[in-house]
């Protein structure tokens, strides 16, 4: 029998869903973590992080028996070397390089012009440059490096989050900016590659199982409101 | 036969090194790169890269049939995959997390602190916060995960460098400042884990081999000379 996951949770949970290991959840307020976390999971306090192996226990009273990991792409991998049956990796070394390549430049590309859009509110048509930089490196069809892979773990979260909030115009740019680049996203025959790889993603159950647009909508309407 | 390597580049030669895998290294001037690198290699024009496979060509003319992949961690990650004889990640899924997780804690940690002092004139002695972290992270003996692995070959550049900036008073800090943090490093017993741990990285010949003090010390004093 594998050994016990318990993820305290975010968006890894994606991976852990299409890997089919075996896990259990426990979600934590990050407005309100609970005085246990810190000390018996993460020092750094932050989520995600699993406890891995030991007795089986309840969340709340994660035992010293087990392993304490945390950082959201080291737990990736790691679901990936557990997860033999389900292949979360593709086993040949410049495929995996080439997922890991599409991580290290797709995240600080596309949250770069995402965040610099929300959060300053820098014009989000900039989000389109970094769309084309994907599209660069998606084969023809499939995902990140054909089959689905932790690449797509990765970056997918940030794309459904920047379509809820940039396409519905949440942010700190001017009104109406937001909405007029996901138009473009979605109309624009030149963004065509992305749009089928963000929906193929969007498709699977691993996605509609664990996003909740109306909570994201709903907590960076809030933080990021227009001045 | 393992398919021919060629490395356009710069620290991640350690790594190969370790793993004993045949490859032909080309010194990329990085002040003045040849015309045919971005276009037949790296298209972001950044070392370290590889080219992997294909015909066995002169590295100025690679063959459009290799692989090129760049990325100094996703290189790393790529020897730990090809490398079966010399094993330079461990077998076990949760040590590969901490060897992972070491890199992704240590990394920002040190050079932040590092780059603080070196570019910004920042107080030299943030760097002792960082060795404070990588000292929680070592075991009690050997390398970030007990045998040496990529996590060892991904951070110790940086403090190599530091080494010879910052101990030498390179950078825009208060003169002296730089020698009396590097001081404290060397005599203080609250450092020692870190001393011994830096010191078994020198004393390895992949170390030596690619190393080179004075080169770091030159550039580095002209760039970024006190004002």
């Amino acid at each position: 029998m594998p050994e016990t996951i318990t993820l305290y949770t975010a968006k890894t949970e994606l991976a852990l869903k299409e890997s089919k290991l075996p896990y259990k959840r426990y979600e934590i307020d990050l407005s309100n973590k609970p005085e246990w976390y810190a000390p018996k999971i993460n020092p750094a306090s932050k989520v995600p992080a699993i406890a891995y192996g030991g007795p089986d226990v309840a969340p709340e009273n994660p035992s010293p028996d087990s392993q304490k990991i945390a950082e959201s792409y080291v737990l990736l991998e790691l679901f990936a070397d557990l997860s033999t049956e389900v292949p979360l990796l593709p086993k040949d070394p410049i495929l995996r390089a080439k997922a890991r390549f599409f991580v290290e430049t797709v995240t600080p590309k596309f949250s770069g012009a995402y965040y610099a859009a929300l959060t300053r509110g820098e014009d989000p048509d900039q989000i389109l440059g970094a769309i084309e930089v994907i599209q660069n490196l998606l084969p023809p069809e499939g995902f990140a490096v054909g089959e689905w892979s932790i690449a797509d773990a990765a970056v997918l979260p940030f794309f459904a989050r920047a379509e809820v909030t940039i396409g519905n115009d949440i942010g700190k740019f001017e009104e109406g900016k937001g909405k007029a680049t996901w138009a473009k996203i979605e109309n624009d025959e030149k963004y065509a590659r992305f749009k089928k790889y963000f929906n193929d993603l969007k498709s699977r159950d691993s996605f509609k199982e664990t996003f909740h647009p109306e909570y994201v909508k709903e907590t960076f309407a809030k933080r990021f409101a227009r001045a």
